[in-house]
């Protein structure tokens, strides 16, 4: 960490919830920083460790109003950390704090990386994502469904693993459903996918299933979802895709 | 962690090389654990750390025995670590490992996963990977030439943000130049790129660019090499690709 003239700001990733999750560098700049901000529920889960920290807290849409609260306040010279869950850059905050940090050219800005969801999800069920695979969201809250559907199209045509962030919401209750459908254009019904919830913490809950179980099964917004290549295989009680695609490789 | 009793082998993702970017949990496992198994380069980053601990070790083509050993030594009553660099099962050792544990029923396999090269590489180019993703290893030691060529088709095909491992090695010294062709196929040359050396250690190196001059460009083994979507924009010194194709989300 640099000498206590320059402003600085990182955006942190805090891995999927619980704070053994974190790596040593975000839990470092967590304690180096004089502020943290981030959305609520984050913001819970960090205070019982660190009770003296100054917290600027805000609700799930204000994203962008935090962002800027965070650079602002590192601009009055206060060390700051903006937290999120899972990594900072994966649909997370690093991208549009950049972009607005070209309005802050005397703060500098680290990104320190953190375990997100599709890793750790895949870790509970075995190893999913052992070969080549996507991370797609199912949200068209900033992104047209329609290139969500040539995604997955994609993704399935290239015998990709996948794995699904924000799989299900309120609003979009079908969204898994109607990715489902898509895909078993392309792919076996018999393909061996798998199901995380609240990872990392209380209810940690995981599921292997086929494709066409899957089409059946209705999701929450704290599911993520793993969906195998042709070569994906259910090995005791995990979820397995081969690293490799020649038969030597077990 | 559970009573003693019980036979535990834990798969743990080092992250990208310096203690300092495993996470907690990684950290208390490998302290743990009685013995340490896995290839030399990582097994020398951790020693000076846990100078008594049992190691074993041995050389980079010799995985499955390595896996096989590691097994074999918690069967044996030892309770041990596996450690991998990066993420556990991201062409990790978590599938093969888990695999062979068949023949162990009295071992229980834990995956402890870790920041892969692609979210750490991501944090020092920016934010890369801020919408839908794929990883795709130029590698064709395991897996079919036909096969990469087909999955960066269809990772152009979706404009998925692309990051690729094993992009270079001494007998694959064109390999980035071919899958670059594939990719300008249907990719601008404008696309914004970037390349990542040494994440994490001595001689980190980041460098921005096209992708008409990645194509021109020779990388090592050692180099993570991340592809932009269409959105995907140079902001400053950074690399990012907004979490979203709306006006509004800046």
């Amino acid at each position: 960490m640099s000498a206590d003239s320059k402003k600085e700001l990182y955006i942190v990733g805090l891995g999927p919830g619980a704070r053994q999750k974190m790596t040593q560098e975000a839990i470092d700049v967590v304690e180096a920083c004089e502020v943290i901000a981030g959305y609520k529920v984050y913001i819970d889960l960090l205070k019982p460790y660190y009770p003296d920290k100054e917290y600027l807290v805000n609700g799930m849409r204000q994203e962008v109003e935090r962002c800027r609260l965070a650079l602002e306040t590192a601009a009055g010279g206060k060390k700051t950390a903006l937290v999120c869950s899972g990594d900072a850059g994966v649909y997370g905050m690093a991208g549009i704090t950049l972009e607005l940090a070209t309005e802050f050219p005397e703060v500098d800005v680290h990104v320190i990386p953190g375990v997100t969801a599709a890793l750790s999800g895949a870790a509970l069920l075995g190893a999913p994502l052992g070969h080549d695979f996507t991370v797609i969201s199912l949200s068209d809250l900033l992104t047209p469904w329609e290139l969500i559907e040539r995604r997955l199209a994609a993704a399935a045509e290239g015998d990709f693993a996948i794995c699904l962030y924000n799989p299900s919401s309120h609003k979009r209750h079908d969204y898994l459903q109607k990715a489902c459908q898509i895909l078993l254009q392309k792919k076996s019904g018999d393909t061996i996918c798998g199901i995380t919830r609240n990872i990392g913490r209380d209810g940690e809950e995981k599921r292997i299933l086929t494709l066409d179980e899957l089409l059946e099964t209705q999701v929450d917004m704290f599911t993520t979802v793993f969906i195998g290549n042709s070569q994906t295989r259910k090995v005791g009680d995990a979820m397995v895709t081969p690293r490799g695609y020649r038969r030597d490789n077990a």
